[in-house]
């Protein structure tokens, strides 16, 4: 898909430096934005019908876990439940999906993601292989799969295929679930490869697992590779999301992740960290500081119990950050954001946490352009602001919603992000192209039906 | 209102045993079930088209609140944003509300909260007074409001009007936007008593402020005049929500405000504890073996920074609880249950901490079943539970809903609890009635019309 080009016009719309009326879009038809006129008439031009603000990049995405949700909340007869637990039942979900499959949940949670308001999505993929191991005939089989569903959809999509080797800090053996995991490193690159620059709003990235999966030579070989393809492109990896990571990590190399990773590779602007959850005050500063996007998953970090990111710590060393849904068992950037502040003020006994560090904007804007910008670096694409040059994926809100209704600007993104005003997403345009209408997606008949289909089969299954 | 006499049967029911399949519920003409038939053929009955499980009891609510959610995300320009600065804006926006709007907010806000499962409502109302002090010629006018709201809504109601007499404890003046809270006790007493037992679906109990609000012997004046009215009836009192209210209430009695209560009042199973979120081990056990309902609001206490309950201890005793959208900033239980469950394994650091101690069930189910027992019992009313000589209110999820399909019935409330599966409700019943189907409310459209009106007359006045 590429956009379409065409002239844009709305009564109110969010740009980088505030709230302005009367807003006209010139989209060209790879759907960028290339001229943007403020306190312009309607004329003829295609009118968005409400209060239009960027749509939010999901930087964080497992897809194949979506089917999980709900699978996972209760006991399997362990002493303790955690992380850990999690991911035993995890791996035995992953050695039954079928590239089939692997599609048809692509596809749904791509739409469902439209729904609420993600017009774009980072997508950690680390299911590479057949059941048990071996190779598909294309190795970027699965790869391919997700992009079709992101195809479906409509969705922006940056794909990171993940070098997973090793099953532990400094190397070892991986579990037989990981073995669909596992890559060379040149098997790696070539899907990057494959994948990178598809279209305008399909591209691909580089993801390494974790420290505990990617030894120090495999990391600087692929980063080496990666450089040669995409000497721009965004780099992800998952890192001290867990008490016991760090903790092992320091007995393998004396340092703690966030530590060693700063110390060790070279990391800026082009990086995000996915969760780092537990750090010091001094990796703090240090990882604000190289530029890194902090990649938060609020409701899935609650959900495995991973522990409360330092906030405000992290925006007053000016770091950047974004939202990203991860395990896929909550599919909203407002529920995101609202927690990401609700989890500070619970342990810090205080209100307005993120908004100290934030203004000339309210606490709901700046949040939510703070996360769109971020978002878009950790996705390696012009998609995170309304802006000249930056892609139209635009969230049009009926500002007629009663839970929106009386609010100004000042406001508006307040009641959008704190409040129950999910329905009042009238719109939702990726490069141009509506994609979303009051609620519905054109194809969503379809992708539910194939959707239910796999559900049945994989439940049965358990 | 009262109930339609009917025969429903649905396929499968969440019945505090566990599911069944082939349930047939007699409901009579108050909308109570008196008889329960498992295994039962469809026949000729009205059919419930989907897994029926009990409505939520939404244990606490301040319904002019609502029209202030997403007004408060911004700073006032203090120092530093907190519960008491936040109470400062609550109390400006108290000094204008009329009548009129206090009934527009509370049928608006009742018709979300049934459109988002809850069922039933315990209204903590505290505005009494025209602004500035003084009587309406009915001392009981905003308390008749809000009941004409719930009317309209279609909501089961207990209304709670408040005592509050003091600005802190020991006693002391009020601040002017206060005058509209204050009642003697005997005027307290006369709103009470003309609202309870109105209909089998709206009733009235009692609420004490707080103990910073209430002195003991006006407490004891006001508990002895209630045992007149309704020997059975439900009292309610905010209690140990913020560290500072704990400071204060050291220094005033020697004693912590749970500790208080518990020496000072004999404080049972007709008893809810709004908040408690600030006690030693040792309230714990004993408040939760007083047989009192926990008042648990997770989004407001979030929101406002109060802090984590401690869920394992009181669950641990056998402590009852319910869940309340109190300030009404987020309206859904599904995110009260899953983020009380999920600030106790942010801070614990494992998962299914509620899950722990709420065997047979999946955790979601546990969750549910508990809050809607315990917010039934906050309520007075006996509409906790398919059960019989319990109330007919039900909702009816779609099974075929791609976030539930594949689910059997292990597993569906956890995908109903924890993921984004709320456009499954099909159908909400109240004492048998319909009142919501599939996400539309007959009346919604005149009482949306009021509600922007009301909202567009209140934030131009800000």
């Amino acid at each position: 898909m590429t956009g379409a080009a065409d002239r844009l016009w709305c009564p109110l719309c969010l740009l980088p430096s505030g709230w302005a009326e009367g807003v006209l879009l010139d989209v060209d038809d790879t759907g960028t934005i290339r001229r943007i006129e403020t306190g312009a008439p309607a004329a003829a031009n295609t009118q968005l019908p409400g209060a239009v603000i960027p749509g939010m990049p999901n930087l964080h995405s497992h897809a194949f876990q979506r089917a999980m949700a709900g699978l996972t909340e209760r006991s399997g007869g362990e002493e303790r439940s955690d992380f850990w637990s999690w991911r035993r039942t995890m791996y035995s979900f992953v050695g039954r999906l079928t590239p089939e499959q692997v599609e048809a949940i692509a596809a749904h949670l791509y739409v469902e993601m439209l729904k609420a308001g993600y017009t774009g999505v980072a997508e950690f993929h680390y299911l590479h292989n057949p059941p048990g191991g071996g190779r598909y005939s294309d190795p970027a089989e699965l790869a391919r799969r997700v992009a079709a569903g992101a195809e479906a959809a409509g969705i922006r999509l940056t794909l990171l295929p993940v070098l997973y080797r090793e099953g532990g800090f400094g190397g070892g053996p991986l579990a037989p679930a990981q073995q669909r995991f596992r890559l060379e490193v040149d098997e790696w690159a070539g899907i990057v490869a494959a994948l990178a620059g598809a279209s305008p709003t399909r591209t691909a990235g580089a993801a390494l697992h974790s420290l505990r999966a990617v030894l120090p030579a495999d990391m600087a070989d692929a980063l080496a590779a990666y450089d040669a393809i995409c000497p721009e492109g965004p780099v992800h990896i998952h890192i001290a999301e867990q008490e016991k990571e760090v903790a092992e990590c320091r007995a393998w190399s004396g340092l703690r992740p966030v530590e060693w990773l700063l110390d060790g590779v070279p990391v800026d602007r082009r990086w995000t960290l996915v969760h780092a959850t537990h750090m010091t005050e001094e990796e703090t500063r240090r990882a604000a500081a190289s530029g890194a996007v902090a990649g938060l998953c609020p409701t899935t970090e609650a959900n495995l119990g991973d522990g409360v990111f330092a906030l405000p710590g992290w925006l007053a060393a000016g770091g950047a950050f974004g939202v990203g849904s991860d395990s896929n068992v909550s599919l909203d950037p407002r529920e995101e954001l609202r927690w990401l502040e609700y989890a500070q003020r619970l342990v810090l006994k205080r209100r307005l946490v993120a908004g100290d560090a934030a203004p000339p904007h309210a606490l709901g804007a700046a949040l939510w352009l703070g996360a769109a910008a971020g978002g878009a670096r950790a996705m390696g694409q012009a998609c995170g602001a309304i802006a000249e040059n930056e892609a139209a994926d635009l969230l049009v809100l009926d500002t007629e919603h009663p839970t929106l209704a009386g609010h100004g600007p000042d406001t508006l993104l307040d009641a959008w992000v704190f409040t129950n005003a999910g329905s009042a997403l009238r719109e939702v345009r990726v490069a141009g192209r509506r994609v979303v209408e009051d609620g519905h997606h054109p194809g969503e008949d379809a992708i539910r039906a194939r959707y239910r289909e796999t559900m049945t089969e994989l439940v049965q299954e358990l």
